[in-house]
């Protein structure tokens, strides 16, 4: 019977405090979020497959964890289709169910579902887990939690302008510097027409994405490799390599993309949003990065991307504006854009930077120290007291050994003890001994509750 | 491509009303647990099989989602086990993992595999949906929370009593009159003792739980059924009828299980967690209900459970105290008690009585109306004063027409909306319509702050 337990690969448990930790990252968010008029919606974690094959290719399609059918789940499944063992094959009709991938998929299918019930803009937040049957490794897991924000049925930048200010007040809240990067899939669509490979635009965002990481010899190697010639190479250089403010870039830019009507088109978005938030003035930098491309076949319009500046992490936060993320689900023509904070990378880059407020992983404020029971008479009433006053209160239940409880006081980082033994009874009072500096006081119930009440 | 998408069978979306009143239970358990110093901790959606089969009986194991290895999930299986198609043998094979079926066996987990990081008493509470296949029918869904609190490791009833007044304090928090039901399975032991059917404790408790249904004398005949015999049933009735006050019904039983040394037990057990409660002074009745028996085979003390006593709705907590969580792990010997929320029951409950604080329900404040580029300009420096104020506020991002504007603001139950044309913006000044009354007046913008600043 005793066997030893464990949990799947992948996968984690949360204590306590990783939970105080991760309660106050998405404290702060959805208090943000709703700042700004978004409202949480939750689906449920098991989507039909219907809803989730195909929508995030083929490696997508099988990273999906899929559920059993309850019941006779070889009904359908004739006996020859089994000895054929064509495991793709027999998947879907073994499994009608998956867990949900990711909250965007979910999303489209919760807007078209709802379509009569919703009254457009729809600004929504969701901050549910997903699960990737992903290898394992160190900072990927196979169930993790998305911080999703979106507004759909507007077309207006101005949502392109306060997300980006979202994303500023987080950070700030946060106290983590970061920098804002932005670009447009129109200006990346631009700079393949004037190239004269557009339809080589995949893999020239691809390439170019990578800048940072490879170099730019890599880079142009891999273009070549691409079959890009080498005058479209050599025309990418000035855009590659552009250097100085936003506005400087942008008019360079503007130039290079003159004859790229859609090209033009991106200019103008980006020079819009720059603008507006110039005038709201960000705590944080925002830049044009022309070789940002992020999930390029997905966004049709502007482009963001979050990285912190005091420590190596990758990114934090992303996001852009997509044009037809309903279409799949047969309801076209509805855009949004919409952005992701990363949980999980959010969380590290705190540890790292030790920015966690200590108030906000203070559990219980106050322990009594249980001396047997008739101390513990005389504490109760002041226990509840404290309780009624919001004091998060402790009387630790069982009259062990007093060194326990200092430890168990100790472990929970419990700032504030209080004791009453015959003494403390006899004057009417408690001792009430501060964790931190280790001083103690003998004082009354009320000047007790006083002391601690916020 | 155009498929009408939806989603599995007693699996629902929240939208954001039922979020804002889900999120407004939520928080009030929550913060009600904080105060009594439980810390929350979450764990994995997906549980591997070992640790849930054989936990819930052979039903629960067939009402276990069972989640499809990823890769070649029939590798394990040769041809001829695939040919005999025995879906209870295979299910194991192509399957490691499935979804939590409660949260209770995955705290036990939980604290075998964390025993060294713990220091008890291990105060947890726990907040997640969990998933069951069972036919979904109204009020019971295939996806729901649960919101659970528990102590191991301490055998003191002031955690009982604790418990008692965390169910208390959450209720009249909520508005909700309730009535609280204690009992004691070892008072339920020594009824079977003395009336010399010991072994036929399960019959008899499963008999008496329903008296409220079905009434006493359905209750009897079932007990024939059963095999009890008539002297035995005789003696029972004095037990089931028992009226009176908590003292007089534990007077009563005291005699009457004079010779039976665990119903003595379960008699001193809940005479002192009752009179603790007298001395905290509930805002709510608790009574001793001798027919409550509430999942006997896994409570071993007290047993409670919570009725609403203005809408008529089944069971909307419970708990108990059980003594060998985590035996099936491995690790024998930890006693704990806790207790369980409902929380889709109490949002039924809350809904009934039109319970929900109207502010917990209200996201957005104040919606700015979009009159086009001119106005938009002059508005966004207020729309972000007011948001640096704190009020959750819109810019409506597109300049369409002022009807849909409002019919936007009143689907969203936003209560002020503030317009700036031509005639505001040359006066310097906003005018500020209160939704819910339609009025209206011009107020400058730091007037306008001031008025919805909380």
């Amino acid at each position: 019977m005793a066997n030893k337990p464990n949990i799947p690969k992948g996968t984690r448990d949360f204590g306590p405090v990783e939970m105080a930790k991760r309660n106050y990252i998405f404290d702060t968010i959805k208090s943000v979020y709703a700042l700004y008029g978004f409202q949480q919606i939750e689906t449920p974690a098991m989507e039909t497959l219907h809803t989730l094959m195909g929508k995030y290719g083929e490696e997508g399609d099988q990273l999906l964890f899929k559920v059993l059918n309850s019941g006779d789940y070889l009904k359908k499944i004739s006996d020859d289709e089994l000895a054929e063992r064509n495991t793709l094959k027999l998947q879907t009709k073994l499994c009608e169910k998956g867990l949900r991938y990711d909250l965007t998929v979910p999303f489209a299918r919760y807007v078209v579902m709802h379509r009569d019930e919703l009254q457009l803009p729809f600004k929504r937040y969701q901050i549910q887990p997903v699960w990737r049957a992903d290898r394992p490794q160190k900072g990927r897991y196979r169930e993790f939690y998305q911080c999703d924000a979106d507004v759909v049925g507007s077309d207006s930048l101005l949502n392109e302008v306060e997300l980006m200010e979202i994303v500023d007040t987080v950070f700030t809240k946060f106290g983590v510097r970061v920098q804002i990067k932005i670009n447009n899939r129109k200006i990346l669509t631009g700079i393949a027409e004037v190239m004269g490979e557009k339809d080589k635009i995949v893999d020239i965002t691809v390439a170019i994405d990578k800048l940072d990481k490879i170099g730019l010899d890599n880079v142009n190697e891999e273009l070549r490799n691409d079959g890009i010639p080498e005058e479209a190479i050599e025309k990418l250089q000035p855009i590659i390599k552009l250097e100085g403010t936003n506005d400087e870039k942008l008019d360079v830019i503007s130039k290079v993309l003159n004859e790229s009507a859609i090209g033009l088109k991106g200019v103008e978005e980006t020079r819009f949003i720059l603008n507006e938030l110039k005038k709201v003035g960000l705590n944080n930098e925002i830049q044009l990065d022309l070789t940002l491309a992020r999930g390029l076949n997905y966004y049709t319009g502007a482009i963001f991307e979050v990285k912190a500046l005091d420590t190596p992490m990758g990114s934090i936060t992303g996001g852009g504006r997509y044009d037809n993320l309903t279409g799949i689900f047969g309801m076209p023509g509805l855009s949004g854009v919409g952005i992701s904070f990363g949980a999980d990378r959010i969380y590290d880059v705190l540890n790292a930077l030790d920015l966690y407020p200590k108030e906000t992983i203070t559990g219980t404020q106050l322990l009594f120290i249980n001396f047997g029971e008739k101390e513990t008479e005389y504490c109760l009433p002041v226990v509840n007291q404290a309780r009624k006053a919001g004091i998060r209160t402790e009387m630790f239940p069982d009259s062990c050994k007093m060194k326990k409880q200092m430890n168990y006081a100790n472990a929970k980082n419990i700032p504030f003890v209080a004791l009453a033994g015959e003494n403390e009874i006899n004057a009417g009072k408690f001792t009430l001994k501060d964790m931190t500096t280790g001083e103690q006081c003998l004082i009354s119930a009320e000047e007790l509750i006083n002391r601690l009440k916020s």
